[in-house]
């Protein structure tokens, strides 16, 4: 294993060490409980915005702390939940009064501990909203998920639903964009190589020198299949029919209702792209991949949107939810209507994405 | 060899198309013979800022093309210097009357094209100014190289000459400029891995599993040394300290000179840093390693910083000037004074780089 780091249980501390020092205009970090939040908060009568999950997809979530993003950030460690302290003390730390909404990448230990601090919050008297993103068609069930896995929607659901917050949305208001911007949003991924956990000092999966991993999950869980190496076009081309061929998905979820102090079911249908669909293109490198073989992927999607009667009219395309230093890529389409794309343009300031700053 | 391409032959031309495609409001590209340029050029009244060199280290040339950074960029294929029509055509497109800047980083092929370029611009009454780059401390002279090569600081440099030139600055105003915040910069580089050149379709060195290359160029040329893997805190004061106590660096360069229409020799001195010094520090990922490592070292690089004196004021992290997608990192200071941090600061609008818009 060869990695930019010291020892193995010391890497999320001093990665977060490195990111307070970088950055200590725009956020803080507070250890033991790890969470990373906005120097500035709480702010003053706006919603506070909190995600996390495992460490390893950086700038995903830490790196998305900042004016018109994320408010919190709690990293657990590499691939590995955080705790529902980590939540419950970040939701303290930046509730202004107006309610502190959960964004949840869907994932069971993710989705158990949002719970869990959800609960905790609620019971502190503040005001909480657990939504879940869903988004990647690749499998249904998975290693560490039932259901759909939350992957590259999480990102602009950040930006979008951070704008609002900005805005002066309500924790209502900033629920339903949240859950109607993860509906919107469909993603699928791969691999050209494993990635390493630090602690595990080997790779977490072996792909042949000619293969390739299609639906990767962004901890290198199996995703649909194994094939022999192919092009960019071929790639890109899978990928993208794969979402917008995606047929209408249908779930069961549980959110906080904060009035009746518990859990309800809801029932959700994400209804698939359709010709006049106006949507954000996002292509993401798993982290080993260079911006340049993005732009290669981006060529083809733009191509199969365009026969699809899809029109791209925002784009994103970089390194920012990672798989530490897997090579691969993952493309997110998200249906955008007038709000969404307003609220996509305002401006942004953190260290993973900043406009209009 | 797997990477996200399609033919060989193909890739720069399809990831010029792709980059086309993603950012047709900031940029166009013309083909053959092939340069990036802002699709408002030529912009009236200002400098036109040009630079460009092999691909493979994207973002950077093509991804810096957009308001307030450069007016062009001339991508050769995979890690070979561009050609001189290029340079001389992409002069041509974005010339405003006010002339040109060519930021050359310091290799053999590039000097001479961007050379031959300059003299083919003139003759055809555009005023030019041709400025090297040089600031890396590994080396003296390298398999492209007589002298330093080009590498961090050229990333820097672009953004705040691209900003002069945005400001009104006059083209000898831009050249020293140009001159002198090359001579503010110093970088060095190492690599946990080799890339992969497309049309060699092998790694072009080999490291072992316990190697790693300190001093390495952003074309894989060998460095100062192979060494054992070491940790993230070692390699980032050793990097570090290279730069910190890098003596006076004196060396003789060639510039045009408008009024005679000639080559004229200028001595040049960098001052090494010294206490009391502010910089801009820039961590940059050689395209592999995921921005959590780079954190990493960034943590011990302030740390080393302020044990000499020297005060961190901007900071820049992740990948742009990479090696395609070789794993390791490099560090860049700049000395900052106040007029280098107002157009640091100032907005800029690119694929690579974006604020204040």
């Amino acid at each position: 294993m060869k990695k930019l780091i010291n020892a193995v249980d010391d890497v999320v501390r001093e990665q977060l060490e490195g990111m307070a020092s970088a950055h200590s205009d725009l956020l803080k970090v507070h250890f033991d409980p790890n969470y990373v939040y906005r120097a500035d908060a709480p702010v003053a009568g706006k919603v506070a915005i909190i995600s996390g999950g495992g460490s390893g997809h950086e700038p995903m979530h830490g790196g998305f702390v900042g004016m018109g993003m994320l408010h919190a950030a709690c990293p657990g460690e590499v691939f590995t939940s955080p705790t529902p302290d980590q939540m419950y003390e970040a939701a303290k730390a930046v509730d202004s009064g107006a309610g502190v909404l959960f964004i949840v990448k869907n994932y069971t230990g993710d989705v158990l501990n949002f719970e869990t601090a959800a609960e905790l919050a609620f019971a502190d008297g503040i005001r909480v909203q657990n939504i879940l993103i869903d988004d990647d068609v690749a499998v249904k069930d998975s290693l560490y998920t039932a259901g759909r896995r939350g992957v590259g929607t999480t990102v602009l659901v950040e930006k979008i639903v951070g704008a609002a917050a900005e805005a002066g949305y309500s924790l209502d208001a900033c629920a339903d964009l949240c859950r109607r911007v993860n509906q919107y949003g469909r993603s699928m991924g791969m691999a050209l190589t494993s990635c390493t956990v630090p602690a595990a000092g080997k790779p977490t999966f072996e792909l042949g020198d000619a293969e390739m991993e299609i639906g990767i999950g962004i901890h290198g869980e199996p995703g649909q299949k194994r094939m022999p190496m192919s092009t960019a076009d071929e790639i890109a081309e899978m990928m993208a029919l794969e979402i917008l061929d995606d047929p209408a998905y249908s779930r069961t979820v549980r959110e906080w209702d904060n009035d009746a102090g518990s859990w309800v079911d809801k029932f959700l249908v994400d209804e698939p792209f359709q010709a006049g669909d106006q949507v954000i293109a996002f292509v993401n490198s798993m982290g080993g991949t260079p911006v340049s073989e993005l732009y290669a992927i981006y060529r083809k999607l733009a191509q199969v949107c365009a026969d699809k009667g899809v029109t791209i009219v925002r784009n994103l395309i970089g390194p920012y939810i990672t798989s530490l230093e897997m090579q691969g890529c993952s493309i997110t389409l998200l249906k955008a209507d007038a709000e969404i794309l307003k609220l996509w343009d305002a401006p942004v300031n953190t260290p993973g994405l900043r406009w209009g700053i």
